[in-house]
Parts: structure tokens; C-alpha cells; sequence
């Protein structure tokens, strides 16, 4: 029996029984277990050649995430050392319950810019955020609710993070020229901040700034090509030349610290520099319920109220870009969106102990992490010890990067973020998506991030409810025999804002001329209560005005529901049969035909 | 040119240009102006029998909305006078404004339970709610956003009416027994309160009570049925006692109100009485921007917040009652819902100004305008001379009128607002519809009845996005020669929000063996670019692993979209004749063949 048949049963016992059994098995079996920790999986075949390639991707990714960590730390306002302590715990969780071997777990941009303002209270705000938002992550993971996501579509995604970018770039404008003022919440805020405080722009700081720019571009952009024929030596340096470009992030700030340090030893200090950073091991701990602001001690419902409603948008983001980043690298097998909701949602409540900050997927270490040829999540592991090895040996050394140069990184990370494409695709096919987009990005860079991605789930909301009130209705002029008669074709699916539109648009689509309205129900599959009671109402009121009605292969549950709302209403109702079954065609014409002269 | 043809081109400059005449043209013809004043249509055809029918319903009505009026302000918790002036002012501005001659305007119950809370805090609340209801309901008006209440469902409109209902009725139990303690915001506060306070209950304010329900439904049900071949004296008499039935509200007051009078001249009050009422006109002003509650002065903007924004309920229902009734007595003429939102919006503006409460069309009221034979909105102009002879020439006589009557009369009117066959229908049709009504009921009955319309639209806006996550998608096997193919049939609407449901699907449905995989696209009208960009994504994917593809029949914008994603993706595409055109039928078979053994 084919879906469309009208006759086809409702959903039944024996289809529900199944799904439970399913269920129960699933949650039986050791195979669903062992996907639950994969580790359990790729460990027991790991190789010494696997050992190789993933150390070499894992040091290479920890050269970035050593800068980076420190610049996402300063976009939240927190201490350098926690952006590295993120980028380590959450890396050891990452391996045992990763599923996607290119993902690389850490600090991002965006979630430390959604962070700042609460950090600007207490820093035990971020800790408390990576638990709760860890917690919420995982029991979105458990109660499997990733399909919640599905309702942020493309276009807000895509405006959210171009908000994000114009957000984090503009913040870091006030590190690049060194200017007084503060940073602001908001990209409006940033930019208008600049302007007012632009006269006290620092030489020096900028010239540094805008040099790192420069030469992270020029790095990103200088890749040699070899030619098959090339002696080994040219093919050598070149893989050599490709590391060079791959740890860019490092060496630039690498540069700049020995150039700061120099300077130093000179007594002469022209840039501004991250200072003195407390490293060693964290402070373990469980993460703190309670704080202190101004003097006055906040309880854990005084820090709830502080995140708000609002305050869900981080692990929603976290998920979003973690899950996103894994679909990107992913290729043709699919991702388990489940287990990766279980893995971030792990690594976030693991590192809260731990001083950390929210974390979560970062596209460009996972980009770089891929390059560079990983092949377990075993490469976290690696870059967590460089991660670590670095925040308890170097942490000295970290006094000498100047903050210019930190601005530089974030700003050049931004531009990868910022979607434009976007908007010439949907200026060509979907003005109205393009209109989501907008709102996305304008209420993000306006009112803060949070409230652009909810503005833009809003939008989408409404756009999709404007489109369920206006289905198409098509009404098509014919003949049988003498008699003028129009077929109205049913759209899938009636919903009850579109009650009203589709008594109108009956009423205007059946000509007076036409004896008979045949109402083709073939593709109807839902409909609800108050269409079908005015659907039944102005087929009475026209039937009155001398129209027959003819409903032609409604389901049977809308033959029940209309009879139900006027008795005697199943006479109008006739079958034939269903031509999807015959793929396009059938032989219901001759079927149609009697059926209307019969009347 | 078909409307489902993929060759449709995109909505043209020129239907827009037509448009935009179309809406010139109105805006300057005499004949849409009259419309917006339907008083110029129908008083130059008055006649003095239209003028005696009238009359006669104009009077039958006002003898209902007399008491009905008392004890809806009683309702509100406002002076009984008020409850009479919102039934004149408003009658004589529907009588120039409004386009159904059966709509009788003033307050309604369900307004007055929505205004009882603010009022709690001073009266000025009720005059400004009747203010700034009327400037939204107009604002809604001229701006023609009248389809905005196509998103509140037949459930939940019947679930938001039975809530009113339960709490009505229970709020009038402290009249009815005349116990101690308050009324309650909500109904199960009501009924606590009612259980509470059970030992305070009054002899005979009950008995008095309970007779009042009795009478009311005995008279209600005692019609005479009189033979054709009566004596003119019988059908005289039953057309008297049909009078009787209708002002059966009236009499019951008046027979209360005796009983007391009688009482009180032997020193005896047995009864709660209303009081006295300060009768007379009322004070003409613009309503109260600024009061006084407790000692402080609330200006403008504190008012407001005490309104806050579910406030936005109160013009919402009043609408939906209005129009709603407007329709059910419309009978097969259409409802100008724009005329009928000036109408109410005007009608509350203009008697704000005269110490009025918000009012609307009242289907009790409506009901009897209706049987009683009116033939012209004129009727509202007697029944509002009615009411004003009353509030100041009988001003005195409503002292004695027991509260226990007037309780009783509101439970009997409420009796029937409560819907409960819906509850049957939607059990037998569709259990989700049944949640949204329950969710309505429950959030209504226990928070208020403003959350309870805004959990229902929220919880319908939940199922409808739900529904557009979950298209349905069909695969046919059948083979063309040797070659193994499946059809996929595509709905009409792809919404954002199935992207990755759609994507899921596809995979599942495309089995292994299928060589060549048809697409069919003719009834999707609509497909947003997440959509799009997966369906390319697992397309080219699934042709990775062998498969053919070959999309039939899709809109033009859709094959743009595609092309625009993923450059080459055009050479899939196929047209075949529209098989609508041919209605069930067509010739598609053969091309159809033909393109598939071409490949």
C-alpha cells in the first residue's frame, strides 16, 4: 500500500511496537555502547605509523592553538592562561568521546565574544558557563533533541557568524592602535569607540599590528608549487616551507615577542604587552556557584539571573559550530550528531573543574589539523601536551607578545569567518532568506550576538508560518461532455493559518459557470481541524449556489474528519486510482470521466 | 501558462504595477469610502417598517444588555454604571461604522475577566485598556493586518472561550454563596478559594442563586410550539411568551430585585445587594493617562508596564469575538474583517472618552439581535437610548438588584460559551490539535487567560514547525528495461528547517541496485537554500557511489538555485509535459521512458 493511498491505516500498533524494540535493542547492544566512547573503537587498531602522523598534526596544531588561546582569552577578558587551559582539557575529553578525527577542541572566537560581557563581572562567570552550557549540551545529547538545531537554518548561521566576525574584529581595534576606551559589547559600540578615541592611536603599536596583518596574508597566500620532476631536495623544502606556512600563527607572534624582548633588554617597551601571565597547572576545583562583584556575594541564582534567557545561546553556538565543523570534514561518512553533542558536552563539564572557558569545535585548527594529515583523535592528545608543556615551561616568555600582534591573529582569523557569498546566492534565489540574513547580521552587530541569532531564528519562524498561511491553490478550467467543470488541486499540507486563505481562494477559483468542482486530495496529507471545517462550510455554501462537488482520493483520515464536521458529508467522496503508483501516469482518466457523468 | 510549469517565469514588474493600480484605484473611488462608513449605504433606504423592526429588537436587547451589563463591570470589578455606559457609547458608533446589522457591541464577559486584574488596581486602568485597545484594533485596521489572526487556531480560540468560561463561572461563586475571601485571578484560584472559605456560605444568597440558574435554563428551554391551524389568539400568545423567553434576563432581575425591594421595606436584607449606583451620564473626558494606586502617582509609561505585553490579549480577543460573530451571523455574504476592526476600533476609542470599559461584539446579545428581526445597525440605537434612559432614570432601582441574581445569570451565559464537542472531534481527528486545545485550557485555567492564548498560538506554531521539519518523501522502485529506478516524489514545501531531515531521506529511500534515481519536483513550490544545498550535497555524493540522477520537472528558480550552488548541476534537469494540465493524466509517460533509456 502506497503512502498516498487513501486508504492507507493509521499509524498502527504493530509500527509503534517495532520503534520500541528498536530502542530496546539499541540500548542493549555493545555496539551502541562502544559508539558512545570511541576511543574504544580506533584504539585497539592504533599503530606506531598512526602514532607518527598524528604527533606531527598534533604539535602543529598546537603551535596555533598557543596564540590563539592567548587571543581568545583577551576577546573574553580573561587571564592569557585560561584560553590555554581550554584548549587542553577539553582536548583530553575530545579523545575519548570524539567520533570525527579532524576535530580540534578549544577556545573560540565567538564564544569567548559571547562570553565577554559576563566575564566583565566576574572571570567565575566563564567557568560556571562552560559547566552549565556542558551540562545543557549533554542532556540535549541524552534526550537526543539535536533535531532543535534544525531550526536554525543556513541563512542565520551564516549572518550570525559574519556578526561575529564584524563583532571580534572590531573589538580588537582598540588592541591594534593601542586607543583608550573600552572595547564595547557590540560591534556599533566598537566602531563608534574607535572613532571617538582616534586621536590617541599609537605609532608603534599599529605599525606592529598591521605588519602581522600584512604577514599573515602574505604566509597564507605563499604556497610553492612543485613539479613532479623536482629533485628531492626542491620537494623537501617545500614540505618543509608548507610547515612554515602552516605554524604562521606561531612564528609571527614567535617574532614579535623576540623583537619586544630585544627592545626590552634596550629599556625601551613601544608596544603594548600581554604581562605577566600565572602559569603552571590550574587551579582544580569544582566550579564556582557563587561569586563576588562589587562587593556584593552572588549567589547561584543571582549568576543565573545574570546569564538569563539569553545565556542559552552559548551552548547552542558551541553546538552549532562543532557540529558544522564536523559535517565539513566529515566527507561522505555521516556524523554522529548525537555523540558529538555527548563529546562537547563532556569536554565542557570536564574542563569547568578546571579553570577553563567555554569550548568547543575551532574551524581553523580543525582545518589546519586535517591538513596536516591526522588520523585518530589521538592528535588532541598531542597538541594538549604541547598546550600544556608550553603554559607550565614558557609562561614567562608569553610577558614579551605584544597585544598588537595578538589583535593581528584574531582580526586576519576573522576575515575566513566573515560569509559574503552567501549574499549574492541569495539575492538571486531568495530575496526573502536574504531578509533573515540581514536581520541576522544587523540586530547581531546592534543589540550583541545572542539577540542577532535569535532575531534571525524569529525571522525564519515567521516566514515559514507566512508560507504555511498562503499555500498555492490551482484551479484548471475543463469539459466533460457540456458540462464546464474545474479541478482545484489540494497543495501537501492545510495548516490552520491558512483556514481562511483557502475558503477565499475557493470561492474565487470556482467559476459560476461550472456545474462541476472536482477537489483533487491525491497529495493533501495534513490538515487540520479549522481548514477542513471552512473547506466543509464553503463547499455547503456553493453546493447551495448550484456547484457539485466531487472530492477526488482524500485520505481516509480527512474523509472521517469532514464527515464528522457534517453528517452525510462522505457522499462527495470518490476514489480512483492512485496514479502515483503508476509514476505520473495511470488510467484513472476513464475512471474520472464516468465518475462525472454519473452525476 | 500552468502555475505549476517550470517554465513560469518569476512574479513580473507587470503584476506588480497592476497591483499597486488596483490599490490607487480603490483608495480614490466614493464607493470604497462609503464602505468605510456603511451608514451612507443603508439610511437612505431606511423605512419607517425597517424603523419599527428595529425598535422592537433595539429594545428586546437592551433589556439583556441592562443586566448583563451590571454584572460584567461586576465582573471587572468596576462601578455597575460603567458596565451600562460601555453598552450606549459603543452602540452608537457601530451603528455609523459597523457593516453587520446583527452585531450588537458592548462589554463581554471574557473582556471584563481579561481587565479584572488591572482593574484590582484602580479603575482609570479599564477606561485607558478601552483607549489603547481601540488605537491597536484600529492601527490593525487601516493597516489591513487583519490576517495576523489567522495564527490563532479554532482550538485555541475554543480552548481560550471554555478557559474564560471555567473562570468566569468560578470567579462568580463568591457572589453566588456569598463566601468570604476574593474571587481569584484565575480559576483554580477561584476554586481554592471557593473551598477555603466553603464554611461562610449564606442561605440564602444559595438559594437565591441556585433559583436564578434554574429559572434562567427553564425559561430558556420552555418554547411553545403553536400548530398552523391555531386560533389567532394562540400564536398572540406564544409570540408574547417568546418575548417573554428573550427578556428573560430582564425578568429575572426585575422579579430579584422586587423579592429585595419588598424585604427591605420590611427591614429584612437577606441578600447581598448591588448598591447604590451612581447613575446619571458619565464624566466626558480623555481618558486617564496618569492615576493614583496606593499613594503613587503612576504616570503614562507606569501604566503601560503594568499592561506589559500580554496587555496586547485584551484587542486581540476583542477582535476574534468580533469578527468571529460577525461571520457565524453573516450567513453566505462575506465579513469586511477591515470594517469590522475600524468599526470595534472606533466604538472603543470614542467611549473611552466616557468612562468606559473595552467592549466588542457580544454573541449572547448578537443572538437575540439576530432572532429578534433587526434589519439595520439601527437597532444598536435603541437599545442604546434604552440603557441610557435606564442608567439615569432607574439609576435608583438597581440598588436592590441581589448580586446572587446577577451571579447566576453570568454562570447560565457562560454555559454556553463552554465548547466541549470540539474535544470529540478533535479525540476522533487529530490528538496533537487536541494537545494545543488542552494546553490552552490548562495554561489558561491555571495561569490566566492571556497565557493561555499565547501557550496555545506558541504550541500551535511548535506543530506547525514540526510539520515543516517532516515532509513527506515517497520512493517508487519500477524499472525501465533492465535497469532498476526509484521515484522520489518531492512535496510542495521544502522548508529550512527539513534540510537535514530531507538529505537523511534521500539517502534512505536511494537504494543500492537503483541505477538511475528520478526526482520528481512538479508540485515543489517552494525549497529554501539549506534545503537546496543538501539536496546538491547528497546528490553528488550519491552519484560518487554510481547512482544517476535525473530531476524532473522542477520551477525554474529552483533549477537556478541549484545551478548556482554547484556549477554543472543543470545538465540533471528534465522537463516532461505538465501532467496537471491534462488533470490526473497525460501523455509524460513516453518522454519520461525516452529520457531515462537516453541516459
Amino acid at each position: 500500500m502506497d503512502a498516498d493511498d487513501p486508504r492507507r491505516p493509521l499509524l498502527g500498533n504493530a509500527q509503534a511496537n517495532s520503534r520500541l524494540r528498536r530502542v530496546a535493542a539499541k540500548l542493549c547492544s555493545i555496539e551502541s555502547w562502544k559508539r558512545r566512547l570511541p576511543i574504544t573503537i580506533w584504539l585497539p587498531k592504533y599503530s606506531f605509523e598512526y602514532l607518527l602522523r598524528d604527533a606531527i598534526a598534533g604539535i602543529t596544531v598546537g603551535l596555533t592553538s598557543i596564540p590563539q588561546g592567548i587571543a581568545y582569552a583577551m576577546v573574553a577578558g580573561l587571564p592569557p592562561q585560561v584560553g590555554l587551559y581550554s584548549s587542553i582539557f577539553p582536548g583530553l575529553m575530545y579523545m575519548l568521546f570524539g567520533s570525527c578525527k579532524d576535530v580540534t577542541v578549544g577556545p573560540t572566537a565567538i564564544l569567548a565574544a559571547l562570553l565577554a560581557k559576563y566575564v566583565a563581572r566576574s572571570a567565575d562567570f566563564a567557568y560556571l558557563a562552560a559547566f552549565l552550557s556542558g551540562c545543557f549540551i549533554l542532556l540535549l545529547g541524552i534526550l537526543q533533541l539535536g533535531f532543535l538545531l534544525d531550526f536554525i537554518s543556513k541563512p542565520v548561521i551564516s549572518g550570525f557568524t559574519t556578526a561575529a566576525a564584524l563583532q571580534i574584529s572590531a573589538s580588537q581595534l582598540k588592541s591594534l592602535f593601542r586607543i583608550s576606551g573600552s572595547s564595547g559589547n557590540t560591534f556599533f559600540d566598537a566602531i563608534i569607540n574607535f572613532f571617538e578615541n582616534i586621536k590617541t592611536v599609537q605609532l608603534w603599536d599599529t605599525v606592529l599590528g598591521i605588519s602581522t596583518i600584512i604577514a599573515l596574508l602574505l604566509l597564507k597566500r605563499a604556497t610553492i608549487k612543485v613539479s613532479e620532476t623536482a629533485t628531492p631536495f626542491a620537494s623537501r623544502m617545500a614540505a618543509c616551507w608548507l610547515n612554515v606556512v602552516r605554524a604562521r600563527n606561531a612564528l609571527v607572534v614567535f617574532a614579535a615577542a623576540i623583537l619586544a624582548f630585544i627592545l626590552n633588554l634596550k629599556d625601551i617597551t613601544p608596544f603594548a604587552l600581554t604581562g605577566t601571565i600565572h602559569g603552571g597547572l590550574p587551579k582544580f576545583g569544582p566550579p564556582p556557584f557563587s561569586t563576588v562583584v562589587n562587593n556584593q556575594t552572588l549567589n547561584f541564582e543571582d549568576m543565573l539571573a545574570v546569564f538569563g534567557g539569553e545565556g542559552i545561546v552559548m551552548p547552542l553556538v558551541a553546538i552549532l559550530e562543532s557540529i558544522a565543523i564536523a559535517k565539513a570534514f566529515a566527507g561522505s561518512t555521516t556524523v554522529d550528531a548525537t555523540q558529538e553533542m555527548l563529546a562537547i558536552g563532556m569536554c565542557n563539564v570536564v574542563s569547568s573543574f578546571a579553570q577553563s572557558m567555554p569550548s568547543t569545535g575551532s574551524f581553523t585548527r580543525t582545518a589546519l589539523n586535517h591538513a596536516s594529515g591526522v588520523v585518530t583523535p589521538a592528535g588532541c592528545f598531542f597538541k594538549a601536551m604541547l598546550v600544556l608543556l608550553a603554559v607550565t615551561l614558557l609562561a614567562d616568555a608569553f610577558y614579551f607578545i605584544p597585544r598588537a600582534t595578538l589583535a593581528g591573529i584574531i582580526i586576519v582569523a576573522m576575515f575566513s569567518l566573515m560569509e559574503v557569498t552567501i549574499i549574492k546566492q541569495l539575492w538571486r534565489n531568495s530575496k526573502l532568506e536574504l531578509c533573515v540574513y540581514a536581520v541576522t547580521v544587523v540586530c547581531g552587530a546592534a543589540c550583541g550576538l545572542e539577540y542577532g541569532i535569535l532575531a534571525g531564528a524569529a525571522a525564519d519562524v515567521a516566514r515559514a508560518l507566512a508560507r504555511a498561511a498562503r499555500p498555492p491553490l490551482h484551479g484548471t478550467a475543463f469539459k466533460v461532455g457540456n458540462q464546464d467543470c474545474v479541478s482545484l488541486s489540494l497543495p501537501g499540507c492545510l495548516s490552520y493559518a491558512s483556514a481562511e486563505h483557502v475558503q477565499h481562494k475557493v470561492r474565487r477559483l470556482v467559476s459560476p459557470a461550472a456545474a462541476v468542482v472536482v477537489m483533487d486530495g491525491r497529495h493533501l496529507y495534513a490538515m487540520d481541524l479549522g481548514v477542513a471545517e471552512n473547506l466543509v462550510s464553503v463547499i455547503v455554501d456553493l453546493e447551495k449556489e448550484g456547484h457539485r462537488f466531487l472530492l477526488w482520493n482524500f485520505r481516509r483520515s480527512h474523509r472521517l474528519l469532514m464527515e464528522d464536521l457534517h453528517t452525510g458529508f462522505e457522499a462527495r467522496f470518490v476514489d480512483g486510482p492512485s496514479i502515483d503508483q503508476h509514476i505520473l501516469i495511470g488510467n484513472g482518466q476513464a475512471d474520472f470521466k464516468t465518475n462525472i457523468s454519473r452525476l
